[in-house]
């Protein structure tokens, strides 16, 4: 599991008085850092080799301003070119909001998806949910 | 079904050279106004009636700089007291995103959902997608 | 004068209730547009000749969620190299903020200032601000 | 002076390959936390006392994406009912960004500015910037 210790910003805020629900994928992004840097180690943009694939968001509960949050960022499953990542961002011991992101290990130049390396592999499977 | 011409802003894109992936969520709330609208004509936010349960996001293709984008936002299915929003994001000719939002029609005060009004509801199935 | 229409979105409103201050050098990036065209009329990211190098924002009066924003862009002045462009931001007959822009001719390549060619300068007069 | 470390977020970045101009009033609204606190401990919004009058960031070197960069915030200087905050960030022992912003202490009820209270002085006072 990767943890990712956000403080909400004044401007991540919205006229309900919350967070808004477009600030979760923003954090779900930077939960991601970690697995970035697993493919990536430099993080050069030009070394990049992930593209996303697909994204869901469910919002639990409204999430304050002025109060940490965790996000907490694990492997949900391996496929041949493909991960599947799990977060939940957590604030003030309850679970507020939880999603997946699907990501493809991608060739830049050739434009297409490449089976995952072992080594990447064995490293990201340190990082499966175990449920 | 509702459309929304977006101009891509500069300050939208990443690194990678192209529209980042946080930035559809964004879009997607956007085009749901006209129907933040059936529900609170005003758009004042002390008469907001609606609360978003889930959303999900296909990215199909790369989304440019410097070429409109639209979006065209469909009700997919309505519920008891919730709708299933369903949104289309095209360049070029082209579907580059895909997404849902579940919204539940919400009392602030009781912090409870109701029943969708037979009045909203007429509203939004002049909107339903045709499979 | 160039002029841009913004629907202000939900997101980019926060807890106060109004549109974020940081919503604003957005716009205005934005507003810039038609001068980074005149720059690079495919405003294609790899034949970028412009960089940033101040901003500043006056924030005059609330500006509301759900009501239209105007956002007038000028050419202030135009030096050796560089260019000061202006901005007004107008909801409901009322200029709710203003601000300027410094913005430096530049060669990526050698990352060194260059003087405004000729033509450029034509097309950025045709819009100088007259008091 | 009050610190803080950020982790340039991806979708900070823009097609120039490093942090877009508009995420600094993002950070350097962030960097002001502790000066909000000092207004309203709590940080509950309907106990908020300040309004932003202007903002200006000068743009001194770009910023990477990969590594982090630290906000200082001095109070530059005091009023009888506004002060002047002064921003500084740095990455990697370079000064990337600075900038200032202009707040009003104000009573949302009459929607009119108002003297500073004398231990709110004294608290900022603490971190006037020593030139």
């Amino acid at each position: 599991m990767f943890s990712l210790i956000v403080e909400p910003r004044f401007s991540e805020t919205d006229a309900l008085g919350h967070v808004n629900n477009t600030v979760l994928p923003v954090w779900f992004e930077q939960g991601r850092t970690p697995i970035f840097k697993i493919f990536t180690p430099s993080l050069a943009i030009d070394e990049w080799k992930l593209i996303l694939a697909k994204i869901d968001v469910s919002f639990l509960k409204q999430i304050f301003y002025g109060k940490e949050v965790e996000v907490k960022t694990y492997i949900q499953s391996l496929g041949n070119s493909s991960l599947v990542v799990y977060h939940e961002a957590w604030q003030e011991n309850l679970k507020v909001a939880e999603g997946t992101a699907v990501m493809v290990y991608f060739d830049h130049d050739t434009q297409k998806s490449k089976p995952l390396p072992d080594d990447i592999k064995r490293d990201l499977e340190a990082h499966l949910i175990s449920v």
